[in-house]
């Protein structure tokens, strides 16, 4: 397998983007990482999109998406795993050029959730669980993580205050970041008397309904050292499954997928947890990113919490997480996440992260952990700057 | 880059299947796959389905799939791309293998298309077109495809008669294969009699709408030796884009997109045309057939519809199209269709096609045309017994 690297980002607008559809968003943030990476065309496109087929009643994404980019012709392929589409998309332009069928492909993610009502957005969403034993009851995802919280709680003795300080971290990095949707500050006692969602998770506990898109340019070493621009290796790649309702697992405090894909792409890059210095984490409830940083490793079960009340995944951190602002504070347009994860990493690695969000400790190595429904599947990468 | 092999082959029942949920039929397909193959696990899973979204409601079919082939761990992803979601799976499996990332791939396709109403059902269909440009307008896929036909027909003197000439053909091949929707043979004046749908397709001219799965275990030439079971190698493999609407190409009578990706299947395979001695084609509408045809440069623009009066593509002709009755008699759960012409290349390369319709010239090489929407997208490939 050839070495494969990241040599260009962009992205679109991320929000409520009345006045773009799902086609210009993901045009936007396409050809803007071509003019970032000085690519002059690219030989294939990846598209990570959840459900564009019940947010905006368009499919057949690699023929509408390869037309508007102004490329008929080239083969493109729409991946889904829900909220883990766009990690997935990644991995598969990954492997394409890794196998040397391309040598310059376009990993992106796009969706389009607020042409919508609110109500049909989390329906949806909620076709990420499983229809026929979780939705058919009524379950939704601010549910199925509130119970995921309750026995995290439980079992650990995870408090609300450390909820609060995964809320109020992500939105004070996010409010560094241009594109974010919601970039403002959180006081904690403003998300503990937001509006109760799903007992224990409040409305500034969840992760937003956003439009957005984002995409990189993979491509061989050769190549991305010829193109003179800043550039990272994609050391691991790791993907993985787990059973979709949370009511088949032995244990729905951890995220069992995301152990295992980070398992996997340690040992591809031949790297530990240890090895790593910072993490964009899929926190699209508070609670997640305490069980996914338990998960991947970094903590041990119910330590997340207390790191995180400590300051420790803080921009000025032992182990930053979430630079960005993460899902709750970027928003998460859930089939670009995953890309806008890989963005960020990238952003840091090269000492492009806007204002006072560029991390003072020069990282070497990061990682991303995108994940779909509530744990059922998960996508794992580790980076490196040359 | 790895030589990749066919090893084994699965087909859940096709037709109005009442009985059985999505999740049922892509496990019956798995489970045959794995079984006829003789491998004890598979290391990675591809699914391609067009829009469980929109048909039942259920997105996240990495995890559910995954899950309930009790396999809850493995990397699985998912592939949209219309009505080619099943020929661009089995092509991501064919990737993944040849990188080295994985030695044994399920490429799988499934969709259930008969839980919603029939209305429903084109609906759904119609979000493979554009829907902006086209779907608004109120334009679905017998409307454009009756426009192609219009278009050769006036262009090029295609006839009622070479359309209706397709239709028996893959009515009588289909009419021998166990699993096909509707085998049963039709006489012209049924074809000719029967409901008129879009001027000049009538019903017999339409593919229906199927339940139904497909699988296949993809693997490494050395594996497939090891298992001692009949296996086929994948030659090449090509996938294009085209605009996705009708009205922004030069010439609707022809398909970009599957001359382009034949080009490259060809290309990579070292072969020509002249090479292959049998195919399966997307036959969606009987029009589709004869286009698709000249596209992939097996007949001169225009001559295809006399090829096929004149028998060359029957079973006993020289160059037999669809032996599996095509979409048109066998039926088209979209998302499994590109793996079930995968299955009959490799039971006629294998000669393990059912009763009358095992080829009896013997063929070494056989190719798979796989194509979404109005041809927007699509998928080759090129197949040889060793």
């Amino acid at each position: 397998m050839r070495t494969v690297c990241v040599v260009g980002i962009g992205m679109s607008t991320w929000g409520e983007v009345w006045r773009k559809s799902l086609r210009q968003l993901f045009v936007d943030a396409a050809l803007e990482s071509i003019n970032n990476s000085g690519v002059d065309h690219i030989d294939s496109l990846y598209v990570g999109c959840m459900s564009s087929g019940l947010f905006v009643q368009q499919e057949h994404l690699s023929s509408l998406m390869a037309d508007y980019l102004g490329m008929p012709g080239i083969p493109a392929t729409r991946v889904e795993s829900a909220c883990a589409s766009g990690g997935l998309a990644f991995r598969q332009a990954f492997i394409e050029v890794a196998s040397g069928i391309s040598d310059i492909v376009m990993a992106s993610g796009v969706e389009k959730m607020t042409d919508c009502s609110g109500d049909d957005a989390t329906a949806a969403l909620a076709t990420a669980a499983d229809q026929e034993y979780e939705v058919f009851h009524g379950v939704t995802f601010p549910g199925l993580y509130a119970m995921i919280a309750n026995a995290h709680m439980a079992k650990y003795g995870t408090t609300r205050e450390m909820l609060t300080a995964v809320s109020v971290k992500n939105h004070f990095n996010g409010s560094m970041n241009p594109v974010a949707q919601y970039p403002f500050k959180v006081k904690p006692e403003t998300v503990e008397n937001s509006v109760m969602i799903a007992d224990p998770l409040h409305i500034l506990d969840c992760s937003p309904i956003t439009d957005g898109a984002a995409a990189v340019i993979l491509t061989t070493e050769e190549i991305a050292k010829k193109l003179g621009k800043p550039y990272i290796k994609v050391l691991g790649s790791g993907a993985a499954t787990d059973t979709i309702q949370i009511a088949q697992r032995a244990d729905i405090t951890t995220f069992k997928a995301s152990t295992l894909a980070t398992e996997r792409a340690f040992k591809m890059a031949g790297k530990t947890i240890k090895d790593v210095q910072f993490a964009e984490i899929h926190d699209c409830f508070t609670i997640a990113e305490l069980v996914v940083l338990e998960s991947i490793g970094k903590y041990e079960p119910g330590k997340a919490g207390p790191a995180t009340l400590a300051g420790e995944t803080a921009l000025d951190g032992k182990f930053p997480v979430n630079t960005s602002g993460g899902l709750k504070s970027k928003g998460h347009p859930v089939g670009a996440t995953g890309i806008a994860q890989i963005v960020e990493i990238y952003k840091q690695l090269t000492g492009q992260a806007e204002g006072d969000r560029q991390l003072k400790s020069n990282p070497k190595i990061g990682m991303t952990q995108n994940m779909g429904g509530s744990g059922g599947s998960s996508v794992v990468h580790v980076l490196e700057v040359v």
